[in-house]
């Protein structure tokens, strides 16, 4: 067809590639979750269908890019995707595959709300949405420690959660005396504060709560130790 | 909190950000629209409800960025929204601005679907999604000359594909007669096989359709000639 | 030619391309320019005869590259090139614009040399190097305020580093006490010690010491007040 | 010191860094040599003294980061440096590293000319200039496959030139002619017309000339087949 005269705007469009032969990490993170969660009136310090719903999200965007994807990691509001290192996705175009990757995600997201929050339809005024940012990691070593880095931090969240919330559910602490509770405490204190002062046993929580959620190529969701699975994930 | 030995894995994250004080344009996209609207059977050459939605769907999205924002300009299954050179939002981070941008629109589409094609719920394997990019315009000429060149490509495509289906519709050609028939033809050829094959006239089709949608700053939607109102738009 | 089956590592090049119609900034920097004046003696706090060669260095570059650069600005071991909006030099790619410019720079510096410190030849073991950079400015106002923020720091720099030496050459302190003199003053304070301390009026400096360098797009090297001229230097 | 009012152009400035756990590697190369080898009137197809001047430079470079290197591999007018994956030079910035690597080996290039062409000194109106870029390789085999690509590289490119020379210095062709004579050859085509047409046989060819210049991390200078010895090189 003809050209226009404005055609020449079309030079000020930037494409980023990914570097080649690169593990790609996509992670996808609620925005203002804090406050989605407390208008969806969300159970502290973890809504199990809320956790559910992310999976079955991931688990379906996992599907879509099956013969890209490695695994799929997630906890919270935050999901990893680990892309193979010789992908030609969209042609590594960083943000093809970040705002496809997030848009599939949200899709997916409001879509199936329903099934595990029938009872709060959605409201078009307090929408979730969430961010997006392809990562590239050059070797084995470093795509596997970014895998240990989420678990970890899924760890080190999920303990204080459980801690402050319980101290406000269990001993009827407000929020700055829990917060005050736990400052400058160490993961055995933090067991011992829930034990001694809320009477929980950290260990009986749930796997999916204290592991996060790792979907294989095939799709299957478990709820494992990523530190001691490490090598197995990758094919080791 | 501590740190973990898995903390450095962040250094590998890039954050670019868009150039100050240049215009941005965050152009939204529908991916494989081609067989989404095939499946969802939508209305050639232009399904009402579907422009309909993306412009309730953009409407949304610039409200909520509404003091960023200085207009949205749509056509088909694409949209375009035009910051202010003086924005900080996400601090001008290119990859915050796509992916909210994205996942914003996402869900107001899949949310407010049912009040569209209510006879037609989404099928969780045939979801909607869409591609984003942001492009920096460093001068008011170059930005309205990107506003004038997507009004342009409405022009240019929506006379091709009326004529399209027109002559299958009403004449009874295959798309491939359709296509032949078309080839080389120039907007008055097309115009006129318009009128003499298929008795419309194209300047009696919806303002809509012609035009594409034009979405102010105050949310109000028109149908207009752009380049007509090109430094009225840009408060000349 | 054959192509061998090596060629694939070309793919992973990237070109970053700097925005279209915006000036370009091409910054050139001495690196360990404190250790290279050591080595070569040069006078404090300003030595002409490096600010010449600066200048010489600069004026070829310029004049090199003529029909692309609006105008050149240096001082002490930095200088900068401005770039018209519209140039299309190298493509405007990033890489080939910084090196090139810095390079042909260092060339100049290397065999003018001679001209300017015909006693002191050059020691390949020390020999001067530079970085460079290119920052792109969307409009007029932004690359007049970049180019005032050089003169500015020259203004600055100049004056205290002219107090700082005469402290020590006029008045007989060690850099630390002259460094603890200076140490929260303005300039309106810098300007009396110089006077009361060292005898020195700072008026009565060199103009090329107190206002840096101008060089314009005939090669003309100017020593003038930059803010006052601002809008003719870029041709208003 | 006081900030002047100009001190937001800062924020303009960008700063790619080089993906972490990557090599490095520099790539120098000679600009316009074509023009600057006529100039100085070069001998044909290679001047021992250029490519010895070459070599010289880019040991001194070498030595320079002698950290930081693994080796550097030249031809011509072109030099590559790898640097180590784990390299944090100017905090791996893109920009710092390709300007003062150019600058470093355009330094040495103008001081060390006199020693290899005392008879013809650089006219500053006809100075050497080099680009130069950096590009990353994520893994121990696309690094190795680069330096075996340039190796190819300058064993097709030497063949090819010392065919063509031959035939115009020995069988006194046109440059046309000695063209349109290799036009479609194979190697094993131009090894044959040098010995039959030219009475020339390549493998009596100087070693530098037909592999290149590969410099070890102590600044040994060596002339050897890259693919054979690959592993070695990287220290397998």
């Amino acid at each position: 067809m003809a050209k226009s005269r404005f055609e020449y705007v079309k030079e000020f469009e930037t494409h980023t590639k990914l570097l080649p032969e690169t593990y790609i990490v996509v992670r996808i993170d609620g925005k203002n979750f804090h406050d989605f969660t407390k208008y969806y009136d969300f159970e502290k310090p973890n809504d199990i269908r809320a956790l559910n719903l992310m999976n079955a999200c991931a688990k379906n965007v996992l599907l879509k890019y099956k013969s890209e994807c490695i695994l799929a990691y997630g906890e919270s509001d935050e999901y990893s995707f680990i892309l193979r290192p010789d992908t030609q996705l969209y042609n590594r175009r960083n943000d093809k595959i970040a705002t496809l990757f997030v848009s599939n995600f949200t899709s997916q997201y409001v879509v199936l709300w329903n099934n595990y929050f029938h009872d709060k339809p959605l409201n078009y005024k307090h929408l979730p949405s969430f961010d997006c940012r392809c990562v590239c990691y050059p070797t084995l070593k470093t795509v596997k420690d970014y895998l240990c880095w989420r678990y970890v931090d899924t760890h080190i969240n999920n303990l204080y959660n459980t801690a402050f919330w319980k101290l406000i559910q269990n001993c009827g602490m407000t929020p700055k005396e829990a917060e005050s509770k736990l400052s400058c405490t160490l993961s055995s204190d933090k067991n011992e504060i829930l034990f001694k002062c809320c009477n929980v046993n950290y260990n009986d929580e749930l796997e999916m709560f204290k592991k996060g959620s790792l979907i294989n190529n095939k799709g299957e969701i478990m709820f494992i130790d990523v530190i001691k699975n490490i090598d197995n994930l990758f094919g080791a």
